[in-house]
């Protein structure tokens, strides 16, 4: 994957620390940004945790930069703008990095040829991201109610100049979309095979977890033989960008996440400070367990404890 | 994988000789019975392929032990006996080797509890072939038309007692049957991931390929993180069968198919001769290409060259 840093954050390895009110004052004083992951940090499904809101208002207020990068590919900015506006929250769109955003980048910083197509397989989100960047894409919910009939004669057309295939979460998926990414990846030459993110579930409702864009993607792995290339967390791809766009050190940010895996490898592959918080995915017990070898520098319950910590 | 051969056929590594009137001759003298793949074997889609029955025949009628062994989970044995006999072949279920009848079988020689279910995305072979074997099994076609909604305070139920999750062939693949697997491998105790192969595609119908059992294990591997334990080829675990039921030496077979990473393989891990058919999906450049390290012992364009080259 592009852009991992090469000196992980020196922490990495070592047992993570529990936020208290010392380690919460210093963490506080030693970076200028905060960059939040959604799903089980700032939301589970679409209820807000407690406490969210009056915590980025401190931060903001103590002078912090607030991003939010999300592996979920369902939604484009605008989208996720309107839904933090909705649960009450005042972020906007250029504060959001999602990885239906970074598929677009992607094709860009790759000059991907403006007479190429992108097949979708993946959430709305996708698509106007790719058509905000300037793309042609087809696909997505359009094709969520096409079914295929095996039989005899029976022959699926695909688009030649479909020149990459973007996999996201989809809950429609279905075979016809299987097999027109699996076609135009295994027959039109020098086809892309994008991931927006492979986590494997995630929140998709408060109450479970559900399969995740891992699922879709692993299911183009399976019919195509083909690894993808992986713009969501923990891949840094997003980090160049958030780095053009706000000029900070990585060392001056912290990543707060609720998914080891994803969120604080993500954070540690590009130098920054990192808080698990156990709102989410991750429990006491996974993080302690010895099988993990992902420590973040500091783990708390949820993201109001840093009020609850300052005393404010 | 179960069961292969520590010493494989001492012609694997080197190049397959293409099959000719002495190698032929050769070839039936020194083997008791043909192994047969089925897709792009005998059949393509429904379409027989040119000259096989006359081949089976003949073979027949030198007293050759004829036996059809394919990864394709759709169909039960009995359900592959009736295609048979309406494309004019006399084949007995006896002479059948399925992939869903592989496993049954592997949670019958495991032992899996009678009070345990299995949970089964693919077609309704799979589901026949677990009922015969006496186990209780769930999902498959009639799962195909459920929908899931990602609302706010949904729960999806599963049941705790799948043991068992199957995953073949699934052209009617769905959200629905992705969580209900996902949750059936991470939720319940020590519950099963079986793959009734993992094919990448397969010519589903005569004119092209579609994506095969891989993609539907892929997706739930992306979504559990697990591997599957894979009782099609090339495992040879059905080859455990075949031998128990015909006391056959695997010398003394020969295993023919199109498919150089399921059949050939497969053939060789048992220790079988081995025959590559190119009226499936490898090419002769494929064979010969120097990416490519599964040489079989022998290569042919279609089974009927056997006929031509014996003279019959």
């Amino acid at each position: 994957m592009k852009g991992e840093n090469p000196n992980p954050s020196p922490r990495s390895g070592a047992a993570a620390e529990l936020l208290c009110g010392v380690n919460a004052k210093a963490l506080l004083d030693s970076v200028d940004a905060f960059l939040f992951d959604c799903d089980g940090v700032i939301w589970k499904g679409d209820k807000l945790i407690d406490g969210v809101s009056q915590t980025l208002d401190l931060l903001r207020s103590k002078g912090k930069k607030l991003v939010f990068v999300t592996n979920n590919s369902t939604k484009s900015r605008a989208q996720y703008a309107n839904k933090f506006r909705s649960l009450g929250l005042s972020v906007t769109q250029d504060e959001i990095f999602s990885s239906s955003f970074a598929a677009a980048m992607y094709l860009k910083v790759n000059h991907f040829p403006p007479n190429k197509k992108a097949y979708v397989i993946g959430g709305e989100g996708i698509l106007q991201e790719l058509q905000l960047a300037g793309f042609t894409a087809l696909g997505g919910p359009e094709d969520g109610e096409k079914r295929v009939q095996l039989k005899s004669s029976c022959f699926f057309e695909h688009d030649k100049n479909v020149g990459a295939v973007v996999v996201g979460l989809d809950p429609d998926i279905n075979y016809y979309k299987l097999q027109y990414g699996t076609l135009c990846i295994r027959e039109n030459p020098g086809c892309l095979f994008i991931a927006t993110n492979c986590d494997s579930v995630g929140h998709m409702t408060d109450l479970q977890e559900w399969p995740g864009a891992g699922c879709m993607v692993g299911a183009i792995c399976g019919s195509t033989g083909r690894e993808p290339i992986v713009v969501g967390k923990p891949s840094t791809f997003m980090m160049e960008f958030l780095l053009q766009k706000f000029h900070m050190s990585p060392s001056r940010m912290c990543m707060v996440g609720d998914r080891l895996d994803t969120d604080i490898l993500f954070g540690q592959n590009a130098g920054c400070k990192t808080l698990l918080v156990l709102s989410g995915v991750t429990t006491e017990s996974i993080l302690g367990d010895s099988s993990n070898s992902i420590q973040p520098d500091y783990y708390t319950s949820k993201v109001s404890d840093i009020l609850k910590l300052l005393g404010e």
